[in-house]
């Protein structure tokens, strides 16, 4: 063991980090998941590994429920209760309280319901204050919601997040962040900025796509008003799985959100043709749920719990730092430079390296088995799924990484060329 | 054979009904699904049945697209490309050209898409027009929008078609109608009122929600501008499978939908802070799709566009006829009352009665292994999916609902009490 001077953090031997993988109280958790040979896969942070019952739940969803239930399995197999019942699980895991979170439509698609409804909140405030680093998506739908409204609603971007303190104002109607951001896994203190809000009276939306499943979050703590977030990256959900959407209790009876579909009614089956809204929660509903997908999440949803955001959050915060000591240690004088914050209260559960050619060279280790993911501008990003991932990993990434940048493996016109990426 | 007279539909005899299938061109199809022992389903029109290779695909995406590619799936697999492929799929189910459909979200969801897209293109226009008795969630979408919207926008309700004569004014922006009604199988005609919304300056929105798979559709023969669908009627794309949205091409470039998540924007991974829209269909997505429930789809879009929508639409026609015969016949006497129109150019897929005890009338037929379906007030509502649905089966379904009138099978408290029913 060697300390890295520029860190502080440990340089750990491969032995210290096998002794770790023994150690490590959620190694048995890497078993549930079905991972493929030759791959360290550092990309949960867009899409989460593969449990293993998910294809059991797949299998009971189409043999037993769709071929043999058909229409009665809405009742009879608890589709219907689904987007609630989930919801309570990822309440769980997001410091809220049993119905205040429903499973429903796509992260940006619930975003624009809870936005909606905090704007409504605020009559005569006119600002939605965000971030410009703010994943893109968030702020398009701001957008789109802010010209729709059209009242001289209006996005108040800033450059960094010191300038949130005079952004926010009297004009502001809601503060919406990303708890955590995509590109370098910084972390907001969501209990502070919410104050920040409440204080000159604006509400606070909180997107958690990179939290839930990565740090442990405290919704009701942090007196957050509105959140959403996303079940097919740390949480394990699958590709494209349906997102989630809290609304703090408080504000569920008078608040109001426009995409008023039938399972946001009340009682959807009496088939009136006025709009009355569910007393609670399921307000945030709104069209039918797909209900194979959402059925499927459950799976890497009960992994989280069981493993507990506590005990995540703990391995998460020994991979990052015992990454970036290595690749620090390893990669010196190759041009690489850390683009996450360096100290672990203020990162998420990913370390993003920053390199004029990092798109080259995350090709290139995935030639290597090692998958990354590449964000622009030039952000290699790292992230560390702590049920699947094991410290040996992460000392074989950064090996790989070194002999891709000692050896300018990356120099090839096939990890040169561009494509679309997620 | 004898000739029932109130209808002039035939009311033919089981051997009869064999012969029919004997010579169906589509009864090969029946073998692509795979139906549970003992139940004849007439509720496709609420869920369509499982194909079998439904699994082979939930299978493929499960393990090798999810756990082998993981996140590289998105390109290799074609992740990325299932809205738009199968949306061109569905296009052709519909009368609509390649690019001119995407497949996302739910039927409500994309309804506020392309209303609010609709709505956008008539300036000055606040009249949103359809029928009360149009299904709700239509209704409640269009009331949420004309909500948030908030400038005089209001919906204006109709209590018979004929009345849209008067109700499309020149204030009217959008005509918004489902063509084929949920309760009672109306069909509209497409082509007349979109006419009929056009002569007044106002764009006509279309929700096929009962009519793709079940009777032939002509958007672009019928100048439509924009539809919803769903693919889990008649389509059998599953439980919730993403349903469907439609813009002609002449409005694509310059119409603009609310929704606007990072999926349609048109180069999503540059990670622009602005929203920049695609050029073309593409613009009608938001989020990330539930690749899960959206790549099963295919397989019934598939059976779909290898059966064709014309020899589809003549066994449908075939099917109502000789139903509504045989119970009229069968049923005579028993308060049973024909609530779809009695002219197959006025119908869709599906053929409801109106009876005081409908309820507990369609929970004994369930009993004895009829599945239909209930809606408010007193119909009973019976679907046919001419892929799976046979002859015999219509004859014995119609045989079975006499039983149960005969012997008032349905007067048991299990039968009479209520529960949430889709």
């Amino acid at each position: 063991m060697t300390a890295a001077p520029e860190t502080g953090y440990t340089v750990l031997a491969p032995d210290v980090l096998a002794q770790r993988d023994v150690a490590d109280p959620l190694a048995r958790f890497r078993e549930f998941f079905d991972l493929p040979e030759g791959v360290i896969y550092l990309d949960g942070n867009s899409l989460g590994a593969l449990p293993r019952r998910a294809e059991q739940i797949a299998l009971k969803v189409l043999r037993h429920d769709w071929r043999e239930g058909l229409i009665r399995s809405w009742n009879e197999a608890g589709w219907h209760d689904l987007p609630r019942r989930l919801g309570d699980k990822i309440a769980g895991l997001v410091g809220a309280a049993p119905g205040e979170v429903v499973m429903a439509d796509s992260t940006s698609v619930n975003l624009f319901k809870v936005l909606a409804a905090a704007l409504r909140l605020r009559p005569g405030r006119s600002v939605i204050v965000s971030e410009r680093d703010n994943f893109p998506t968030d702020l398009y739908i701001a957008e789109g919601l802010a010209r729709l409204v059209g009242q001289g609603h209006e996005l108040r971007l800033v450059d960094t997040p010191v300038q949130l303190n005079e952004a926010v104002r009297e004009d502001c109607a809601v503060l919406m962040l990303t708890h955590v951001n995509y590109r370098d896994g910084a972390m907001h203190d969501m209990a502070a900025l919410t104050r920040l809000a409440h204080r000159h009276g604006a509400l606070a939306v909180w997107d958690l796509a990179h939290s839930a499943g990565a740090v442990e979050v405290d919704l009701n703590g942090s007196a957050a008003d509105f959140a959403v977030g996303c079940t097919y990256k740390y949480l394990n959900g699958g590709p494209g799985a349906p997102a989630f959407a809290f609304a703090a209790r408080r504000w569920q009876a008078q608040c109001e959100q426009p995409l008023s579909g039938w399972w946001g009614h009340a009682a959807p089956f009496v088939f009136d043709s006025a709009y009355r809204p569910e007393a609670g929660i399921g307000r945030f509903l709104c069209g039918t749920p797909a209900v194979l997908s959402m059925a499927v999440a459950e799976a890497g949803i009960d992994l989280m719990a069981e493993a507990t955001p506590a005990r995540v959050r703990a391995k998460s915060v020994a991979l990052c730092e015992a990454f970036i000591a290595l690749v620090e240690h390893h990669c010196a004088g190759f041009g690489l430079e850390l683009a996450s914050p360096r100290e672990a209260a203020l990162r998420g559960s990913q370390v993003s390296f920053r390199h004029r050619d990092g798109y080259a060279i995350m090709q290139a280790l995935a030639e290597r088995g090692v998958l990354g993911d590449y964000r622009e501008p030039g952000i290699l990003r790292f992230g560390f799924a702590p049920l699947y991932v094991r410290y040996a990993d992460i000392g074989n990434a950064a090996l790989a990484l070194k002999e891709v940048l000692a050896t300018r493996a990356w120099d090839q016109p096939r990890h040169l060329a561009r494509r679309a990426v997620t």
